[in-house]
């Protein structure tokens, strides 16, 4: 999408790759909203310490980089031991794959370009085919984002209100995202639309990277705590709620996404407020048989404690000079320093809460999926 | 209640009189839960301006502290014109009942100052009068907490998991609190039970003073981010919700609370956990006719933008020394620099979310208020 920088507006991607250098380029998502910065990672090592240390998240963009994590090695060796050079990929393999354990896209990106690799004679043309392999991979994750935003673009009319919570956005993709792709393809449709952003506690998602990308986008929104959305509800001041999805069950239809996901769906049904949830097809999950059995991941209770953020002005809270943000970021103790604290990670959404799923091959009823499974391209 | 200060338990109240000072003691509540301090209002100027600047804060401690302020000011008085007495004890009632104007507490704590009074006939027993009447109101005010208290432990049964929101705890009255009430009187019963106190974005109180009040009285406890009681309600893990109220609605049952309140209580019915509304008879507004006529307060988007708290070592994110705590408050923003907030305040829960409220004359539904006003002391 865009960003504006110094004033001037250009396209990026999360992810993209330097062939001249042999370098992954990568937004460094861990200074935004407060600063904008591409950085290089040089060699596949890099690439993968990149994915670990979260300069780039989200399941689209790290499979991206880490199918151009492989074709970077690949690129990267010099010889001519056809051996040496199989002996070389399996390690390249094996450390982008452990960059992020609990992640399935990089271990799919992987075994997507080795695949393509093998109809490859030569070495040279072994690498050819890897850098082309994951050139496919990133741009088919665009394609599969710009299809959700065609479907979605649908569901949003002029003057709509619209939820989202956490970040499902072009910067956890290779572009547009998932969440946000409607609202992007209704942008580009000429609709007039507002966006409440969920703040998203603890990691606060949607108050730094959804708000983020939205004003670069000069899309109209708002930032609310998580407590409102449903007072807006009450009030009649919400139309149209769309999430992301950490994993969707095929068999059930449950969704399972950022904690408080499941909260806002109970309020939306209670208003009659269609609840829709974006995802690409490698979110769904074919084999799992119930959301009871979706482990929910306990996160650290710092994150509940206190706050990361940028430390301003105290008497007006206000950046102090936004075109020279301060980019250390601090973290600051807010809750009594004598408790402790809960923090579940995920939540399950029960699929009688969701009107419907958008995924690139349409939109369909989550208790639709199995008997879709052929379409939606399940192989199992 | 208790406060354990350098290792040793004492009692106090938010707010009690040294008649030898003719001094307001008030705990300094915008130092918590970082630092505990009493400070002591030395004339009822600086009385008043400790409701107007926070030092204290909610329904029931601002209203001992203006009938305190009142009696202080009485008590201050020099001289043998009754005339004069009269003039004076107007000033301060004014200055009093001004320095928060939208609450009622001070305005009706006053009030019944000065009607105790009347029956005075010499400067010096109207002195005496004002000082046994102020007493007198800070200690019903702790009656009907205690009252409140009794009613509510009935509801807590051993082993119970107790959602909270915001703070409604004994910071916000003399002594015990409303929605705190019950758990300490249950405590005192022995009971065993486990609190949740939402955070309570975006001022935090549920982290910071309801999180210190059940720290202080050893009352197992954790904090939740805003998002997580939905899940914890699927999986089963909270057995009854209790919340304060600001206003109640005596015609209709309806309950205006902290932004948040009514997305718990939906929560609640959807999962048939009780939820009640802990309150003083004071906080029952028996003239309004509907929710929606209570105007809900929208405050400044800072408040959503960033968080207040205490600086503290970045890569532990926990206190560096808790026996020594930095008391001084930091603003940080979180958010994205360019964009804005929606802030609504309060919201309003209708009358079949809710179990029942605790009264300090008993548990009522909500729908049985209006034909109980008579014993409930609606006067209209």
């Amino acid at each position: 999408m865009n960003v504006t920088v110094n004033g001037r507006a250009s396209h990026y991607r999360t992810v993209t790759f330097d062939t001249r250098r042999n370098a992954v380029l990568l937004i460094e998502q861990r200074l935004l909203p407060h600063r904008f910065k591409v950085v290089a990672a040089r060699d596949f090592r890099q690439t993968a310490r990149a994915i670990t240390d979260m300069v780039v998240r989200g399941a689209g963009a790290i499979g991206a980089t880490a199918a151009y994590g492989l074709a970077q090695g690949a690129c990267a060796f010099r010889g001519r031991d056809r051996r040496a050079f199989r002996c070389h990929i399996e390690t390249v393999s094996e450390i982008l794959k452990a960059a992020r354990p609990t992640a399935v896209d990089p271990v799919n990106a992987v075994n997507q370009v080795r695949q393509a690799m093998r109809v490859g004679e030569t070495i040279e043309e072994q690498q050819a085919l890897a850098l082309a392999a994951a050139e496919e991979f990133a741009n088919e994750d665009v394609r599969h984002c710009e299809k959700i935003g065609r479907h979605g673009a649908k569901l949003i009319r002029n003057g709509m209100r619209v939820l989202t919570h956490c970040n499902a956005g072009w910067l956890a993709f290779v572009d547009v995202g998932s969440a946000t792709a409607p609202l992007y393809a209704a942008q580009a449709q000429g609709k007039k639309f507002h966006v409440f952003c969920d703040e998203t506690r603890p990691r606060s998602q949607g108050a730094t990277l959804t708000a983020w990308e939205l004003a670069q986008q000069g899309i109209s929104h708002q930032i609310l705590a998580d407590n409102a959305a449903g007072h807006l509800m009450q009030r009649g001041r919400i139309d149209l709620v769309i999430v992301g999805s950490d994993r969707t069950l095929g068999r059930t239809g449950e969704v399972a996404n950022k904690i408080g996901t499941y909260t806002k769906a109970v309020l939306a049904q209670r208003h009659h407020i269609p609840f829709y949830v974006a995802i690409p097809l490698s979110t769904i999950d074919w084999n799992l048989k119930s959301g009871f059995d979706i482990p929910i991941e306990e996160r650290h209770q710092s994150e509940v404690l206190g706050a990361w953020g940028v430390l301003r002005n105290p008497t007006s809270g206000l950046p102090t000079n936004s075109s020279k943000p301060r980019t250390q970021s601090s973290y600051i103790r807010v809750a009594n320093p004598t408790s402790g604290a809960m923090n579940p990670g995920f939540d399950v959404t029960p699929p009688e809460l969701i009107t419907g799923i958008i995924t690139p091959a349409g939109v369909y009823k989550p208790n639709k999926l199995w008997s879709s499974r052929r379409e939606l391209g399940c192989v199992s």
